[in-house]
């Protein structure tokens, strides 16, 4: 049977998150919607991984299978007429058989956008920094996630995630184009459940001077998360890509 | 009497433009109401240039004058709490006597945002373009832009400003960080009613093979509007800056 990936593109605000819940309006449940009326028939979506409420995308893949031979083009742009504005499909293609949205996943890449200057147009994807942090701080400390560690301390406490470990690759706060524009950018193997928010949010603290910067490895070792700060807030969040081996949509410019 | 100098960010989606008409929501009138509650009077707040339904800014200047002696500081953080998450007050400052948001203004720049894909985040400030425009065509029209011409074909009929000429600076397509994002900038001494949208529709029919690129001179010497192409849609549309000289907000990095 046919496997067909998809690169989406969504606003999350008002979105209780990526995956499908009873009762509640999901990105998943809005794309299976949409495949069911091109298709006639209900198919599962199956995407590289989930994002909370209110976290947004600009590269999340996702794939499914079906007995039809679709046409990757149409069906691309039949799924965005449907999806309504919220969601942009940006592509689409026939995968390898066995290809796994989420399995195959080599590397997912976040950011947290935020700014020290109040914003109207960015609102509802930018955190508004008040009192500003030391964004150096930030990344002297931000330097000691780099590697393979346990990352429990940062993740959600309900979280039935057995394997803890990822291996983190880029974790940096870089000013954006715009004076007072600032974007945290960290690339892993995996995340866990409310990773980024938590990592985020105990940054922040250290960059206003309200935990020490040198603290972090203690609060990785201790793999408690009650050791970590709050989370951020979720509109602040963007899934920016996910990378695979071999590389996919090759034919688009990323 | 002191005068203070205010830069303003809006999102343009839900106001009926800049400047009050009775009945509608503007951002001239929801900046004075804020300004009223804080000075307990009601004074006038005269913009750089008015801004149409749906058009957004990031840099519009105001200036206004008051008997108190306010603290610019406490005055930027009272009507940024004041004026609702829609607009956002990034500075002020007391001006010079004499200073006139509008008069003194020396250049205006607009960009409009476009994307050849579909897009989720930024649906409220970026024109999806379908189908594609051939942007080095659209830039050699531009270029025909530039310098001092009479703007009457690119006014908006109702308007009854009686100098129809204006100095464009700069008028260029260039691609955004984003594949597939494009954004037209253009700066002059002064803009007409409905300028910006009307230059940027035009390009767009030249663009997609509607009219002959070589056709500008000819609209710009009929002075007729109907020769130009329909208004492009607000949404896409921001008035970026507005310069002075000397130069204002020198303190503040932009």
């Amino acid at each position: 049977m046919p496997t067909y990936r998809l690169l989406i593109e969504y606003d999350g605000t008002n979105f209780s998150g990526w995956q499908t819940q009873p009762g509640r309006r999901t990105v998943q449940e809005t794309m299976e919607a949409a495949l069911a009326t091109l298709l006639k028939t209900r198919v599962g979506i199956v995407g590289s991984g989930r994002t909370d409420a209110g976290v947004h995308a600009r590269g999340q893949v996702a794939h499914f299978t079906t007995e039809a031979d679709l046409d990757a083009h149409r069906l691309r742009r039949g799924l965005g007429a449907l999806v309504g504005p919220e969601v942009a499909v940006l592509a689409c293609e026939r995968a390898p058989d066995g290809f796994h949205a989420r399995f195959d996943a080599r590397r997912r890449t976040y950011r947290y956008h935020a700014s020290t200057e109040p914003r109207a147009l960015d609102r509802r994807t930018r955190l508004l920094l008040r009192p500003d942090p030391d964004f150096d701080v930030m990344n002297d400390a931000a330097h000691g996630l780099l590697g393979t560690h346990h990352f429990g301390a940062f993740c959600r406490t309900q979280s039935d995630t057995q394997n803890r470990v990822c291996t983190v690759e880029t974790a940096i706060w870089e000013p954006e184009e715009r004076p007072g524009d600032w974007c945290f950018r960290i690339a892993a193997d995996r995340f866990l459940h409310g990773m980024v928010r938590a990592v985020v949010g105990t940054l922040l603290d250290v960059g206003r001077g309200k935990r020490p910067a040198d603290e972090l490895p203690g609060i990785l070792a201790s793999q408690d998360r009650r050791r970590a700060g709050a989370a951020a807030p979720p509109h602040g969040l963007v899934l920016e890509r996910v990378d695979y081996e071999p590389p996919i949509f090759t034919s688009r410019p990323r």
